[in-house]
């Protein structure tokens, strides 16, 4: 049977048509400058469509009037929050409805008794972060990005942060969701409570799907109350092995550092070239940690005599708030600063046994050598958790076709060495050749056929994952 | 078409010597005397079937063995760890294989600086405890039954325990599994890292589904640093609605106890009349709580003040380890003395947002008046997760229909105060019926389509959660 392909306007027409009988008109974006700028996240080197019109709903009947049109006309929906992704889970693909859940950002409840806050997906996390510690809380998952995202874009990624040593990522916090379905059925999943296992947790199944299964309009989310102030050291290696011996020693000493991050020798230079903050560049590896104890000091001192232990050539714990403050925004500057290195970077994310976190660290030096990169790594180091970064001109063909190999090649040794391709940025479109390298195809076959039971028609966030 | 049914005999005959095929002889039984013996868990009122067959195989090429036997004689398969769960999750059916992971009890692997154990199904709770003790570390999940029951069975029920309260359940500390699949299939999900998240988190979907969806041969699970022993303080209330504000007040203070444990007059009273302990008769309710910190006796003051302003009429803390060992043995006897007061128990497992439990008690009060029975309550309180344990005369008919009925108005009063039917014991048989009242028709629809994915023929575990 064949027929005449209306022409690409006319589709488009119709489908606004169709979304603006259950939206308001300024919920429905089709002019192409501006549905444009909703093609993608912040990931390097991932395909990016033109979306065919872009909707930002308020309620959760919206959304569900959205998935309605989108299951019925057969139209792909790519949902999104802020975009501060790293692996092009949120790129729009040709002719998509891009479903922006920014506008839904209410707060609707803070609960100190039950420590759980309950909100829309659009709700910022720092907005979130800042609202609940005026009520004695703390909501711990604290993304390099937290000034921006959403907590519907961190339940999309499982998103980590530099809290995921002590207070581990967004996926334990996520108590309950509503969701709506692909053809707009709307789910509840978990509870309110502290505990629960009646059924299967689909709540879990829904963090990290990068919106392929569902659209989450509706989270509650666990608190815990707001720990003191953190006092953070740095600590100098003239290697990175050294360094990392010096994880390993903390960590098997009991140590429950609230903070325990690396940055090789390339990423403190950047931070001193950009931001001109006086750090030691001789060292090879700078080590922070800090502890939110009652007594900070005390456990910084011990953990300060195991670095020397490990070899440290110096070790500087803060005096105060003010100075762990500064210590920890040359950390939060590292990716910018190597941004500006070479004007374009691509950001690993393979995450290996802490114990396995030295020869990480010496393999990808390896590889920056190979293929003549500059690679900084900064390590969420008490999680195993690297950050490979390559800096690269993304003008020069020859240097960017080299970023991209090294690129997998430092996934290869993640691999090897037990660990995994992503341990929070998620898979997107970036990775999802190498998914089925690190789950095997029994995995991906039980995997594929869940994503058959939620998204039918194929239209939830194609392309992503698999 | 109609075919001859062969007599049981010789179905079961043939089933055994497809299964002796690939399975050692004692590893095999069919003497319907012992098979009988493996017929059902702890629960009460729940039917069990006649095994045709029990396996106890060693590896998993042997695990794999029987479900490709199983799926090719399409014969239901009944997994079990030390059957000492309590809503019949492990209940066999008529004509099943019942499958002992117990024999599979070996710890693979202890990693002091990974923090992980990598460990075989079978092992029991205490032993791994114990074993990781040694190594500075720390598996807190505690059920009651830790002594006798296995890891397999507490990742089939996302078993809880004491240390819920500060250190979360069972699926908090699942990082990767094995699985059997039900047509033999061998898939891994998870990892071994602190942090990732590739692909779906089919390690949180197997945690809790009851050996439904496949059968978990290995798992790698998380450790904590062993923290300081804890000391315990006793708190007498007046009423339980004072000890519950208290419960409130202690959390909505910022308080983080490694256990806050309720017993009512009725349990303080049955563990009186077994053991003799000298407990407070005269109180109401009778609060426990700990801490495991660096200074135990100052964070108990604290909590005490707070007990105290909420109406505690005494409040004893804990001289040392030895007379907090002394009041946790105390609540550890609970279950038991409550089962001596009339011979049979029925044990509830409701968990209410913990703002609800002094609701959640008065209506149990209410129930046990209306239905005429002695209805003892001990409670995980800090998580809201309450035990109503009906204590009844089995021979008595009238009796056991009245028991039966106040457990279902209990679940019922759950639900309506926002709580789950069941925070830690699992569906089973046992509550099957209340899943679906609690999870509505679109969650059991996607769970059921979710089962059919991993057992299409239907032969795992039958008969339960749906």
């Amino acid at each position: 049977m064949s027929r005449i392909e209306a022409p690409r306007d006319e589709q488009t027409g119709n489908l606004a048509d169709r979304l603006l009988s259950g939206l308001p008109a300024e919920a429905v974006l089709t002019d192409p400058d501006v549905t444009a700028s909703y093609a993608n996240d912040m990931a390097s080197f991932c395909p990016a469509g033109a979306p065919a019109v872009v909707v930002l709903p308020r309620t959760v009947e919206q959304v569900r009037h959205v998935m309605r049109t989108a299951t019925e006309l057969r139209v792909p929906v790519v949902p999104q929050g802020a975009r501060t992704g790293l692996s092009g889970g949120a790129n729009a693909t040709d002719g998509c409805i891009v479903l922006s859940l920014t506008k839904m950002d209410r707060i609707l409840e803070i609960n100190p008794v039950d420590r759980i806050a309950v909100v829309e997906p659009g709700v910022i996390n720092a907005t979130l972060s800042r609202a609940v510690n005026e009520h004695g809380l703390y909501y711990p998952p604290d993304p390099s990005s937290w000034e921006m995202c959403t907590i519907g874009g961190n339940i999309g990624t499982a998103s980590g942060g530099l809290c995921c040593v002590k207070y581990g990522v967004t996926a334990e916090y996520v108590l309950g969701l509503d969701v709506v379905l692909a053809d707009g059925r709307l789910m509840s999943t978990g509870r309110r409570t502290a505990k629960g296992v009646a059924g299967y947790d689909l709540t879990r199944l829904f963090v990290g799907s990068e919106g392929s299964l569902g659209i989450v309009v509706g989270a509650t989310l666990a608190l815990r109350p707001q720990p003191p102030e953190q006092l953070v050291l740095a600590a100098e290696f003239a290697s990175g092995a050294a360094a990392c011996d010096a994880v390993c020693r903390i960590m098997e000493g009991g140590h429950v550092p609230s903070l325990l991050e690396l940055m090789d020798r390339t990423t403190v230079k950047a931070v001193n070239d950009l931001a001109h903050m006086g750090l030691p560049e001789t060292t090879e590896a700078l080590l922070l940690a800090a502890f939110d104890t009652t007594d900070p000091a005390a456990d910084l001192a011990a953990l300060g005599a195991l670095c020397e232990a490990a070899g440290a050539t110096q070790v500087v714990p803060a005096d105060d708030v003010a100075e762990s403050e500064l210590l920890l925004q040359a950390r939060r500057l590292s990716l910018t600063a190597l941004e500006a290195v070479k004007g374009t970077t691509m950001i690993d994310d393979v995450c290996v046994p802490r114990s396995r976190l030295g020869a990480m660290l010496e393999g990808t030096e390896r590889i920056a050598e190979k293929y003549q990169l500059t690679i900084g790594v900064v390590a969420h180091a008490g999680d195993g958790n690297t950050h490979p970064t390559v800096c690269f001109d993304a003008a020069d063909p020859d240097e960017s076709r080299r970023a991209r190999e090294s690129f997998d090649e430092i996934m290869a040794l993640g691999l090897e060495l037990g660990g995994t391709i992503t341990g929070e940025h998620g898979v997107g479109v970036l990775k999802k050749e190498w998914l089925a390298r690190e789950i095997g195809p029994v995995g991906v076959e039980m995997q594929r056929q869940i994503k058959q039971v939620f998204d039918p028609l194929g239209i939830l966030n194609p392309g992503k994952l698999f």
